[in-house]
């Protein structure tokens, strides 16, 4: 049985207080949050958690042996540090840091102490994107040749990130781990209309052999999208997550090249439009399938698929990203070891 | 009596034709195109029509006052400059030149002549983007924050263009229409999967006043998407070119920005969630009202809205996205006198 | 501070549970089921609550002042009434009893002793159906024409009712709101595919002035479907209650008759398309807002909207149905004291 | 080479001029309607055709070998008739006739000439329909359990017949074409809220082995629904005909019947959720393909899928639908030689 500490009980803390009460072999003994209320509230919901204003307790008892951390992400680096040398396991809500550096000391801490350091990249557990992984895998797609996202809805301006550090992340720590390859490049653009974060922003990520991926994040929209293409030389996908049902569709179309026979210089293109096909799709909560991965990591010592190095490489490309909007779009180039260069 | 002639019966020409009969007050007297095949198909359906295979004798007849062109774009410029020279009104599918030097020619030329010359920047015409276009006008949307397109489906490769030359063209030609400001910086990126031209491309387009547009545009995606967000202060429109009633939608939706009594530093953001209206929108085939626009205009002696100036504004921010997208997204400032700086 | 016992935890016990638990001046102290799984697992999360198996020793409690019911159809009557006998006041499930006997027997009890009755229909409490019933209270609709429903999707066969009790029952208690009307007769087709109940159900309902209502019901569709059309003389509205906003879009459309100048024996027909408009929608929970109501009633001494008499007019129209299924649409007309002549 | 008459060209005549001039094989000499200006705008389009107010000298030409009528209903039997009786083939607009009468006199007319009698169910012959019949032909879905139809949209109310012989007829052929079985009755209700005839109509067909068949037509609606669900022990289809793709839709789900071990007296029901496909489906114009046909027949020899028959099948429908409309539902039987009993 894990026992479980949660620090932060703003938007996303209760869903982490939630699931974890609700999986086996695990259970929430602990809750901390600056906020009575939040705390009252808790309480109320969870009779048998404890509260606390005062992270550090928290952090020091001993019959913890997990923490989860939704606070803001300048408080990240401080708190899963301190978890870590006090001996617990530690999952963090993305972004894992503020920085890269930071990001580079808690899994150099974490692998020190032989512990657990998961970062939060929600949507990696869920149904939809775990399918399309699946597809991806077994090469039912082909070379994939880009990969397209569009985040985009009215709300939730954040006063201490801009709108890539909380909502493009989400498609570049999804985009991390389909494409599972090293970017090269990252050129960003954006706007500020309200506030001092940029509120709409255009990333691209340049990888090897002409992959392309692009992501639209946008806090400013009229409607919500939540829409994703995915190219590959057999077939193709479109994700759309506001779908009740049929949120994974796969296109057996695309082209195929050939020599002109008119022509020397050019290719022939052929276009090929075949069926479609909606795969049934596991509608478990993420965050549960997620929070039964942490305990399992823990109870196996075995590593997250999202662990501290892919909580690295999305911030490495929002580093990047972050460098190339302020200069409307110049690329920046990512070293193999990690960084804008 | 507009008396025309056209020029390239490939995929675009026979609309032209079609829409030119249709009207009142004009009359298609010749056809030209290097395909027998096409003329005889043309011929077939307009017995009236004078077919040949050679461009210069249909723009000598002296019994034309009007010619237009759609031909591949490379050709654009000569048979545009002959034309003007031969003392036609001139009409020219988009892009209008393959250069803004070319286009800043057939402006000069047109104008020492007092001929007509416009560009066929078809979509401008449209019941949805006359629409969007009178909401902005009567400053329904307050100031406009943002513009973002997006132009996906699979196929029509060129061979000749790549695919912003191709379908961002229309993009950025409403948008020129719809916005009406000067352009300050473009960056883009893209990628290449087939042949040797761009078959995806992202052009982000940078305004004075933190004014951003974005144009998302690919070949090789399994859906079709004509998908069009507009940000204003006020209000916010969505557009959606496939559906077949309610393309345009107003929502009546933003945040206020006032000061928050809990911080000096920042402001408070309120979220406003209001109602949707769909006006109904005049469906009349775009070019039958661009066709008629082209012959009031040489009837008349005006200026049409899509006049030489709009073709070389949008070919201006073309080759910067061409420079742009061959750097990965480095920006390209556009001097106000024109063309890349 | 209104203290409440809730009879049945199967699938929909829970809800009430939740939602009187979450208002305030209502309190959830006592949950019935035969089931001890699921009074555990209520007890679980609402610690506070007690639990039996007995419904008698719940109601016969003095500390109680109300009773939800949510059992099966065929034992609403005899807990009803054992409650309303105690001096409850009592909500129950849709459909009220399983016959227009049993519900008039209830009504005539909970008038006797000046308690509220009332009926759990609860889309009559959505936002959704709210903001139709104001469009057509302020006669924006102009006078009602028809009122077409289709709620269908695959699944939740029930053994003891069949499609027509279980799920035209919603439609029916929407329309009997809506039109405020007195039906004057019924006429119902339908097929049982597996079991022995109907899975499948069309009615129409007929009313004065040629207004006309259809509900399609289907428990076997591979969709899901919750789509109404309201046909007014001025006005028109078409509900999505699956869409995740715009769920009500109201048609300035409509046809205008005037004398035909052509023909004397009849009429010319306009057709007059204007806008869409999709106003804001409040999205509390129906259910709430339904346990606010009830508590407001119970203290206010005031007569319910979903009163006994709503429960039994669509029981009276789900009886003359049910008649008429049997005889493969044989019209069944509704005398205006009530059940099937 | 078929040398083809049309009779009528008012909104569906110039589509069969359209169609029948662009097939190889066939080409139209003479067209014939009582309006000059139809006639003038046909003749300046088709330069070759013959015009005529006068029907029967049309029918007359020896150089005619076919004819396809497309004026009102009424008149569809005389003109038919008159056609066969000159020894031409003759292809009718649907519905047939005016009467299950007539349909037989025309049927026996051609059988006795030895010429091709077909009736133009046009959706028959649409790349939607005939996939799903292949479908259904292949077994693919199982014992076909009910067909549910709607056809709903603003516009086109017709003074000589009501929604049900001018909307529902394309349902009930399709219906026909795919179900291919003998109903045994009909059950309808209705309403007319403009002029004289239905602009409303529900139909239920009942057939043996409870298949059920319902169409909803109505010319009243603001929006306009082509919906069509097909449910089938094995699988399950929707069809959408205004997607611009993925019209058809073929559902692996249903449900699975098992003994109860809880209860000897039900049976277990077990819901199956599969994945969905979308097939290519064939978007040749249906009245191409149709008109095809109809030559193929004449030169051939052979029956058309809906020859004279199909057409009295989907009158005899009608005429069913008709008298249970005026009495509100009442079921009427269709005996097995043809009409209502």
């Amino acid at each position: 049985m894990l026992r479980l500490g949660v620090i932060g009980c703003g938007y996303w803390g209760p869903n982490l207080v939630r699931n974890f009460s609700s999986i086996p072999n695990a259970t929430v003994v602990a809750v901390c949050d600056i906020d009575p209320h939040r705390l009252h509230s808790i309480q109320k919901e969870y009779a048998s958690v404890t509260t606390t204003a005062d992270a550090a307790s928290l952090i020091a008892r001993t019959d913890i042996d997990a923490v989860a951390i939704a606070t803001p992400v300048s408080t990240h680096f401080n708190l899963a540090l301190a978890a870590l040398r006090a001996g617990k396991h530690v999952l963090v809500e993305k972004p894992l840091t503020a920085s890269s550096d930071e990001a580079r000391r808690l899994i150099d801490e974490a692998a020190k102490r032989k512990l657990v350091l998961m970062v939060d990249h929600t949507f990696v557990y869920s149904g939809t994107v775990r399918s399309v992984r699946e597809f991806i895998s077994n090469d039912y797609l082909g070379d994939i040749t880009y990969y397209d996202a569009v985040r985009v809805n009215l709300g939730l301006f954040r006063h201490d990130v801009n709108v890539l550090w909380d909502l493009a992340v989400h498609d570049l720590s999804i985009m991390d781990y389909l494409l599972a390859q090293q970017p090269c490049t990252v050129s960003a653009t954006g706007a500020c209309h309200a506030g001092e974060t940029e509120n709409i922003a255009y990333v691209t990520v340049f990888f090897e052999n002409n992959l392309i991926a692009h992501v639209h994040a946008n806090w400013l929209a009229p409607v919500k999208i939540r829409h994703t293409l995915l190219g590959g030389t057999l077939r193709m996908i479109v994700c759309n997550d506001l779908e009740p049902v049929e949120k994974v569709k796969v296109y057996d179309s695309g082209i195929e090249l050939s020599e002109d026979p008119d022509s020397t210089r050019r290719m022939r293109i052929a276009y090929r439009i075949g069926s479609m096909w909606a795969p049934p799709v596991d509608d478990t909560e993420a965050l549960r399938t997620e929070a039964l991965h942490f305990v399992d990591c823990i109870s196996n010592g075995t590593r997250p698929i999202t662990d501290g190095h892919a909580g690295l490489r999305v911030i490495r490309i929002l580093e990047a990203a972050t460098k190339s909007i302020e200069q409307q779009g110049r690329p920046v180039e990512l070293d193999r070891n990690g960084g804008p260069s």
